[in-house]
């Protein structure tokens, strides 16, 4: 497989605006203390925005508190069989060989492990997904590459079994689905800021009542009513995009990774705001981390470190989660408030030098 | 609302390594002829998969074919009343004004023009939709400008009525869900290659009946078990993300513009492709479109002619519909054959310099 | 087609226990004044439960307030073409022959008319979902009856179309869809009671602010992260069913007509509680309804009255709306407080000569 | 909480009209052998339906090959903290205390065993879903009772916890989820059926290929685009209906039962053709069951016999899923006919004496 390409020299690569925001406070089991954080984009908004949030953070003790409560990635195959029985015999063979098919994941890469496998049967189709622990790196390569040795291990292994596909899409990668939510896929990661009362007036012009009526009736009806699936956030995905690109990430898992519920409640007028993102899909190493830029990203943000394997990619998930968190809050008081929000974008653009508002 | 950041010497921009592949060969209702297109992306074999798409249409007589059906761009608004009754005259106030509210948009923005109206009642919640024209802007901003004043204006008119939020999660930006597809958000594009039998041996190693039969079990019933939401496809958020990079979009609006379906059929051993992508998110002018690396691109890709308003975006949206069609063509073909992936991604990677799969 | 059955004794009927619970008092744009409701079921927990809610309802001014906001029956097509340019011709001349469809509809049956005609495209494929009135049939045969003669109509018109299927799913009946809500299918519907404070306390055992709270983390946030799509409510499923069995419905329109939303709110110690239901299909005519049993509840529940054509039939959705309401309410309630359902049930079945649990 | 009902003459039974159709004959897992089967409806068209499936599975040698692959009963309580950290803690907790939650579900109820626990995390909200065992019966009362004991007992050994409510909606009963189908509830069957070309043609005067291209472009294609949610079949929900009402279910469990996926494929002209039910929920003893009509009904079905716990309703699920392809198939091959659907519900209804279609 060749590029049948004539080299041009706008093969140049294409420079993302980006600037570092924050500091953001940040404390959990994953990272703690004060970092700026880098964000990608043509969006220029954004960065006030997020700025906003992070003020707030260290207006407050602990700041934006993360917690990370699982960490996994998946790669699910496809298998076909003549019937039901046979997928459902299959099954079995599979789930009675996991000490095997541990082995192998191990012989596939030192960092990867397989934490579980789930199936599931539809008339002569069996989805086979495999959970990998994968160190630090994301783990997309990781996962098929020891799918891949699985798969071909249980084809050799299963009669009347036939190579269906390496992925079955119910992986699931890139797309939005409800199943990386409910069995896990990337880190899962919820930021939790609690803000008195005073600050929510003086910094967010509005109140910890006006918010959470906010969030209930558009981040939870509105997207309800639209047909959403497994997601109640009012921009999760513009956050993530601009982080991710940052860091050298695969940022098309922004898809699942845009995924995630924003929960807001008055605490006797303070607000407690918070984001859980169950599907942050980062690594500080593997493909797009070893450019210059993104090299020096990582390194800033304290994700190069010598720690224990997985350690640096959950410290860089804990930062994806805060970023988000101070993106989110601070639109949704935007919004609270009429006018606001294109009072903001047009002055910002403005400033930046982008064309007015057309 | 100001950043309080502090400049640093890394606020230099993020440059994403990008290629131009082709040319695809292309014909429609919106662009004809043969064009490369830029891809901007840290996972480098996305350009050898799209390459060999571009090869397959350069190879039939009319290339893909892209029909545009569709072209508009929404934002919703959500007001609050007391009840049902209350939201429910409400909304037959707002569509006894429609000529009211297109003058309305019309003064708003120059391109802007209000296309139609839609609502939904919860409760005593009243989501209120606007379609727009917005010519060869994404429209964002246009939308929500218009959308500003539209609602600005019906709170002063309507009684009973009190703002909720100038965008209410119904539009539905950046997120996954059924409404785009439904009513309409961005443009819809059919990309379609009809392969000879030769062709599909020759240059992707399978069959039609073979890749027929994968989007049936993967795309459709893999994404359909795995709790997905109106879309069937392999990777589409790939050639979608460096497409919008390199052109200079909002890529986060990958998220929504990543759901769409592939469709494969065995037409007598000739492979007939699609791939129907409801919800294209793309501008010629905007945000972003101004960066020297982006003006160049647009150029290039003969976006930027003097066209009728609308017309240099559409053609944008049809080269990425084709874009997607050569790269999803690629990767269903390469899963019909088991280890091929594996081997085309470590082969790649290792030309690329990257790191080895780990 | 004949049934090849052999006639036995056991082809008598089922019988289904039925109470009639209430009164139920209703206001609204459908319905007014007080009523009993006929509740068939198996789980005998549900009269009760239902009954709480009635009382609630006697005990405030205007009782339930019932709001119906939409009415129409819909059903789709599905034609096949080659291309997606061949199926956006057609859809084109679909939509420019309306007045010819909408002539057809009317000669199809005196009570139906074509009100909306909405169709999509995917690769070779189009749906085409039309949307009609149904006076007070709920309007199944109806809509098929009228959907059959446009198709064939339309194939005899438009050329390079052939055949696909008389109901491409895109309808959608007796499926649990977005499609529905959006667009609207059946009876769109919210019952809403405001409740005070001290009635709150004494009937339901609990506050306002309990229940909102519930609300939200319960039936929003618990059947999002479930991956529900448009519903959040606790069981309105249980009532639909009940109801639709005793006044001759056809119940397995339970499935898209339990998909409805639960709004609460603590509105200064009082409670604001509404049920909207987007997708009533009842009718007072058609199948099941000249059952002597059926006709004496519809006639009971003033269903058969002289009225305009459909008035019967949304005083009808009223009723089930406001039936809904109330075993919403009581469930609800029920939840805030530990340990009370199970109570509830228990003696209820030992009341009922039920099963003890087990 | 009594019901404040008078009694009236109408508390009489609701009297479905009910038929036994088949034999179907049946073989598998859970059932074999030869069997009618009731199916209670208003809707005389189902009868027919269900008797040609019938018909075709007397003519192949193993008749309807049912699978049934798992069987479990869920209920999820909805827990409250402080914050995500909270959350995280109680869940381990949980998790280490599975001896101990497994002893206590055993003393809830002789039959009751626990599965397995699962939980999600979201802010300070903690959903936990138990999965039991229920031996015969379908089990919402026994995992009721067994989660309210789960409940108590962890409230008062986990610090920090407040009771949230007995059931999350993360459960999911009687709602349309993806949960449900990815994590098990119910009991799990695929009901297939291998039909030679020429019975094919004869009985169902069509051919495989044409069954199998409207399985894709009706079931997969047209309910994903409706934005459907983990289901692709034509109508479920009508046989589910009619046979949970004459066998004494909770019918309100069609919204998930109808949730499953038709698969069909041209085997060289012969048709496979299969029905994957994830979630059967239905028992043989409990409520409804002790109703004479439902008790013969059972009986005469062989679900009454002295077999190891569970294995009744097994047989149950099987015969359910087995009628469920009947009737499947017979609709699928009806709408590959253009014209035939009509006239077969038109001649229907005028021999049952019902309305004509109007």
């Amino acid at each position: 497989m060749t590029a049948d390409r004539t080299p041009t020299p706008a093969d140049s690569p294409t420079p993302v605006p980006t600037r570092w925001v924050g500091p953001l406070r940040i404390s959990g089991n994953a990272a703690n203390g004060e970092t700026h954080v880098p964000l990608a984009t043509y969006e220029s908004p954004l960065w006030p925005s997020v700025a906003r949030g992070a003020r707030l953070s260290r207006l407050v003790a602990d700041g934006i508190t993360v917690t990370l409560v699982d960490d996994r990635m998946t790669r699910s195959v496809l298998l076909r069989t003549t019937d039901a029985e046979g997928a459902h015999t299959a099954a079995r063979n599979i789930h009675a060989r996991m000490e095997e098919l541990r082995a192998l994941t191990r012989e596939s890469s030192r960092y990867a492990e397989l934490l579980a496998v789930r199936h599931e049967i539809t008339g002569p189709l069996l989805f086979v997904r495999f959970e990998f622990a994968t160190g630090d790196a994301a783990g997309h390569n990781m996962a098929t590459l020891a799918a891949d040795r699985l798969l071909n291990h249980l084809l050799t292994r299963l009669p009347d079994i036939t190579y269906g596909s390496v992925s079955g899409n119910y992986c699931t990668d890139k797309k939005a689905t409800a199943i990386n939510g409910i069995l896990g896929r990337g880190k899962n990661a919820t930021a939790e800021l609690l803000i008195p009362q005073p600050l929510v007036a003086r910094h967010l012009h509005t109140t910890s009542r006006r918010i959470a009526q906010l969030n209930v009736d558009k981040n939870l009806i509105g997207t309800l009513l639209a047909g959403g699936i497994r997601s109640a956030n009012a921009h999760y995905a513009n956050m993530l995009l601009a982080f991710y690109l940052a860091t050298g990430q695969d940022a098309a898992n922004i898809v699942e990774g845009s995924q995630g519920i924003t929960y807001a409640a008055d605490r006797g007028g303070d607000l407690y705001f918070s984001c859980t993102l169950p599907n942050l899909i980062v690594g500080t190493v593997g493909n797009g981390k070893t450019l210059p830029t993104v090299e020096e990203a990582l390194t800033r943000l304290a994700c190069r470190e010598a720690r224990p394997a997985g350690h640096n990619a959950r410290r860089l998930a804990a930062l994806a989660a805060a970023t988000v968190l101070c993106g989110e809050l601070s639109l949704m008081a935007a919004q609270t408030n009429p006018g606001e929000l294109m009072r903001a974008h047009t002055h910002l653009e403005r400033r930046n030098g982008a064309h007015h508002v057309h």
